[in-house]
């Protein structure tokens, strides 16, 4: 994409009541408009950012199995009065509206319900199971504080996974699995020595669920990390009881760390109220076995982007990157420079990388201000200095090192991964 | 895709409350399913088949210089008193909700006023225009009556774009632009010969806006028809004045008609409330001259369902459909032929061809009730029959045109387009 035909310009300054260091990096790019707390609006930068977010998970998702759709936001009250959980005193999280007809709506914050009904037209017989549905939906939560920019949100895009399994031994395998799906995601989005598998509270079906946590300075939750087991416990159950049953020793590093992801064995905690039961082989009629599995997308995009960013920006790894490489003309009007430029735009597009090319009409310092703000992983510069080298100047967002490239060198180096 | 891993079963009768005839077919083949009147889940055929209308307009919208981005759900009552379009007695469409922390909301059901405010932050000079934004966004609209399946719906998805223009004659030059890319989407989706662009009523800026109208028995509009100009008039403004004026001669047809896309002349109806204008080339501040531009891709799926469905089930155009082929194996148990189906499963997912493929252990007439149904283009059965001639036995769903292909044929036709 040509830069001049990217709308959003660059500023110095975040709004003054934007706190958090991801909003404000992503605001000041570009990325991301504040619509009011906890809401936000994705520009281009941002989209792009979060769909190759998005695109990881969704991978991670279809190689164990995984089948998307994508249900209402609107909720009525019916099934979530069955499991009890349309009561605000219950559930204090839910964004209610009124239909101009009648009766009252709610905005989902959340889909075990609606998706536990809608597989009793789908789920009859055992050999039904298992299934691993999986959708990117935005949920709704009414946060009395929303915080944290990109964080703890009142709007935002959820991945969330249900398995309906026949019994717990299938759920278990099941749930391993999407653990190590996760264990991938969270590589290929660049965190992955960062973040750690965390035992956290269960519920009436598992003594414990498991978060994926990320540490981060930020972080809201606490985590106790067993380094030599590769592994944490949350605070709110880090009690001796609990580490004498797990048997990780007694060395625990105490961090901060962000909740990018959870699982959660959900049992027959859905599917005895609502009915979702199947026939098994010996014709017994028997409740499906359900988990739950979130990530958070643009939570993930967020925890990226603080993790990385430094003085100068936000620092993308190639994977989450909205583009490849930012390609920066410094022709000052010189038609020889613009031409090799516009050339080695085509060829890099042509050849199938991702390019955000400079051809704006500004002096170098304001580009390589911005180019550092937005955090593209490869700079190349096309100037008179590299035109007398005969070899393109490029220079990696993450450590700052230069390099002169042959457009060969480039194009193999850059498409090795395609 | 296996059949046997996608959960969704078809079912002989529409429920009982559904009355139209898209959502009762793409309820039957298991594409949606129904959460309450008016609001419906995307199962995954369903959600395939609307992602490859999403992708055709994403193509051509890219194609015209569109940029996408993504706006929130979540409204402040603020931008909205200024253009007066928050008071429930002038806008009935609002879904309204509050925040626990105190302060009335609503739920977008168009996005021109967020847009327009975020614009200030990037618009300042003639050098900046024309923009052209859009996005694939959740709308939600409190109909009173939800009616025609997918076609009116309380929560849909929309292609909305917004054009910014510094003056009128860039504005034209622009809507011209959008209509031929409009064009080219119905032509895409198999609509392009029973689609009529359509004089409709305008507004203050503009005598007329223009809307697409696909021909259809069961669509809500009626229109006029002037064959021989390739050209319609929306009833609501079908007047004696308004032929002469449009020149258009007096031979017309009525047809009932689906409105599958609309473009707006909007002026300075944003710009001017909202306070987005440009310094011009002379220095003068000038607000911003804007265009809406919207297609339902739920809705304009739906009218494709609607218009090529037979007594059997849909019938999908090939660009639109969830998949190209519908691979169907015939083995009853043998395994000679379900090598062979299995093998030609793999040849063609191998070439980049999308299949479905019944490896279900059902009785012929079953899968091919179920096929017929779901409306793939293409069938191919793999049977004792074709392993005797040594050919694939493929037949065609909208004709039933039967031929006999070996592999290279097939993958030579099936990947002509790619």
């Amino acid at each position: 994409m040509r830069q001049s035909q990217l709308f959003t310009k660059t500023r110095r300054e975040a709004p003054k009541d934007e706190v958090s260091r991801n909003a404000q990096l992503l605001i000041r790019a570009g990325y991301i408009h504040k619509e009011m707390a906890g809401v936000y609006d994705f520009l281009p930068l941002g989209l792009r950012t979060l769909n190759k977010v998005i695109q990881i998970i969704r991978e991670e998702m279809n190689a164990i199995g995984g089948i998307e759709l994508n249900l209402s936001t609107l909720q009525s009250p019916e099934l979530w009065q069955k499991t009890d959980r349309w009561d605000e005193k219950k559930v204090d999280s839910w964004f209610k509206t009124r239909l101009q007809s009648g009766g009252e709506l709610g905005l989902g914050f959340t889909h075990e319900e609606p998706l536990t009904a809608l597989m009793r037209e789908h789920i009859t017989s055992w050999r039904d199971l298992p299934v691993y549905a999986y959708q990117f939906q935005t949920k709704f939560r009414n946060e009395v504080r929303a915080k944290s920019g990109l964080m703890r949100t009142r709007e935002f895009l959820m991945k969330d996974l249900y398995s309906f399994c026949k019994n717990e031994a299938e759920h278990i395998a099941c749930y391993d699995r999407v653990s190590d799906a996760y264990v991938r995601i969270f590589e290929r989005a660049g965190l992955g020595n960062k973040t750690y598998k965390t035992f956290a509270s269960g519920g009436s079906f598992s003594q414990f669920s498991h978060e994926f946590q990320t540490v981060c300075k930020s972080g809201e939750d606490t985590i106790y990390i067993s380094k030599e087991n590769n592994i944490a416990i949350n605070k709110e159950v880090f009690t001796e009881d609990v580490k004498k049953k797990l048997n990780l020793g007694e060395n625990f590093i105490e961090e901060k760390a962000i909740e990018v992801g959870n699982i959660f064995t959900l049992g027959n905690r859905f599917s005895e109220p609502l009915g979702l039961a199947y026939t098994d082989e010996q014709g017994n009629n028997v409740p499906v076995f359900m988990g739950s599995y979130g990530i958070g997308p643009a939570r993930l995009m967020a925890t990226v982007a603080e993790t990385f960013a430094d003085g100068k920006g936000l620092v993308w790894p190639e994977d989450v990157a909205p583009f490849r490489v930012h390609l920066v003309e410094l022709s000052g009007g010189e038609a020889e420079i613009k031409k090799e430029a516009d050339e080695l735009y085509r060829n890099l597009t042509d050849a199938g990388v991702e390019v955000l090319y400079d051809d704006r009409d500004l002096r170098a310092g304001e580009k390589f201000v911005d180019s550092d703000l937005i955090g593209i992983p490869m700079r190349i510069i096309v100037s008179q200095k590299s035109l007398a080298e005969g070899n393109f100047e490029c220079i990696e967002r993450a450590t700052g090192h230069t390099a002169y490239k042959s457009l060969p060198e480039l194009i193999g180096q850059l498409t090795a991964r395609l």
